[in-house]
């Protein structure tokens, strides 16, 4: 089976310096991969150039005129950029001739602009962005990240349901387990949307476990596949869980960097140091997928490198291969009819 | 100037053989301390027979016949609770025998009895509970971290005036920079309240510096002083940040002890990660104060060990010493008269 996924290759903050060799690696290791590269046509074949590896079968660049800029506000993007590397991209999927599409650019545009295009599942209300963080366990996936900061009990419901089937088709599990983010396990507590939101996961399909706190992002008691949140919460918590691991990191080098002892330690700790690096790599763990759309857009970190930017085109390939969103619109119109029978 | 501290002696996880030999490291610290240790006579004398040190003229038990467990109700510990060591010890802060007080024990049946005893300042509508944590340009101090889930713009600008007032007593600055917890800088982003309480907050006294994201928690672009958010959103975050930390710590560890070389290799820079490790230990931020009751109240983490426990006395100490209290009091009767001038 071949698969055929867009690339925004000037999104990003870096853009192509990044997008095209992250690209190139990605043709190297999957044979069955084609990508569509989209943007400058002079600016992508100068980058091409630099690499003496030859995908002509699998690689084709789409040339647009426009970019949109990391800062650019969603509505003036959607109206002024119809040509622009992301749209295009974008649209790729919706003609049917990419899979799905990867970008770095600015999110509220992506979303706008997927959104836009693409149009929703029927019966979701609103679009989610999921992504994945490493565990004690192994690694937790995580929505809404920040497309939605108002979200009801149904919203967070929906969220759920979308999420739960990307697990099962990602993680290859039967029955994911799903954790509504709280300030505490006790039924008592959080606010009235978490409250109704627990009371619609208990009596759904899902293998819902309860609340789970912040920790159990990264560090819980229990394993959690998959954590519903609203998106100003869940943006906070990433963010927040972004700073600390740079604070830990920072601490971490200053220590070793000290004077020439601490250095010499150092270099005599690298390998550990490094495998210890390895394990919770934020970019091997890049890339977010938005769901509740007719198709499949991943979001990479603006300041991805290639490393992190490969990351999300290989789970853009995992996710086609699974057949994600066709799994994700049954799972909705299975769970509405369940409602309208109920 | 002498000062009286309460101490919960039975509250936490683990009860007087925490906070017994916190106590009396505090007491050898600081000649000016005087603590009240209220809990069960017996077990107190059980575990102060351990220590030869001799502070008999700056240490007084009181004895109570009741402990609230971890996971009671505030409510039935608030009403079937009234000899309990942390009704007590916050009874004497209420009758000015104490200055402050510190518990381990249960936030939620903390909180509720400080507001039932203390009741609040007048003017402030809601209690919050603010603490610190390290961050790459020292420290910020955070609030509300849960005592509340559905905040107003007013609660969270109430929030932000009297943690402010906390903030330049505490660390000794004229006029700290307040952010507002949110999911992107840029003026679009966020939900009603957050906005709403952004107006508010523009056209305060206070050096109110605008949004930041939840990296400026621990590593932020600037330095922050003090970042306020509704207690669901920044009890998350603080917990995603505990989760973040616990993952990075195993994972270090793990690192350094996969076979007898890394162990070795451990042993070596054991010096180097000691640094480290203190720079960013948990417990040298240990203690959360209550805002807007009309008495101090400090509650430790629940799991708080000797040192941990130690650091909340000591930031009783410094509250009591830098008169918190009456200067959160005097800031809210001057910004609701400025209001009603207004």
């Amino acid at each position: 089976m071949s698969l055929t996924i867009s690339i925004d290759a000037m999104g990003g903050d870096i853009g192509p310096e990044v997008t095209i060799p992250a690209s190139l690696d990605c043709l190297k290791d999957s044979a069955e991969l084609k990508l569509i590269l989209v943007g400058d046509e002079t600016v992508i074949q100068q980058h091409l150039s630099q690499f003496s590896v030859d995908y002509q079968d699998r690689l084709v660049i789409r040339h647009t005129s426009q970019r949109v800029e990391m800062d650019e506000s969603p509505a003036k993007a959607l109206k002024n950029k119809k040509d622009s590397s992301m749209r295009v991209a974008i649209n790729l999927v919706h003609e049917g001739v990419a899979d799905a599409c990867v970008s770095a650019g600015n999110t509220g545009a992506l979303m706008a602009t997927a959104r836009f295009v693409l149009k929703m599942i029927p019966g979701v209300d609103r679009p989610a962005i999921i992504s994945i963080l490493p565990s004690t366990f192994g690694h937790t996936h995580v929505l809404d990240l920040g497309a939605n900061v108002d979200c009801t009990a149904e919203h967070l419901f929906q969220f759920a349901v979308m999420g739960a089937e990307l697990v099962k088709a990602v993680d290859n599990i039967e029955n994911p387990k799903v954790g509504l983010l709280n300030i505490g396990e006790e039924d008592v507590k959080g606010n009235e949307q978490v409250k109704a939101a627990a009371k619609l996961l208990e009596n759904s399909h899902l293998n819902y476990i309860g609340y789970v706190e912040g920790n159990s992002l990264n560090a819980g008691t229990i394993k959690v596949d998959l954590i519903v949140a609203d998106g100003f919460v869940g943006n906070v918590a990433l963010k927040s869980i972004e700073g600390a691991a740079k604070m830990i990191s920072t601490a971490l080098k200053t220590a070793f960097s000290k004077n020439l002892l601490t250095k010499l330690v150092g270099l005599i700790a690298y390998p550990v140091l490094k495998s210890f690096k390895d394990r919770i790599d934020p970019r091997l763990y890049n890339g977010a997928s938005f769901l509740g759309l007719r198709g499949l857009v991943i979001k990479s970190h603006g300041g991805a490198d290639i490393l992190a930017f490969k990351t999300a085109i290989k789970l853009a390939e995992i996710e086609v291969e699974k057949d994600v969103i066709r799994k994700i619109s049954e799972q909705i119109e299975k769970t509405l009819a369940l409602r309208n029978i109920a």
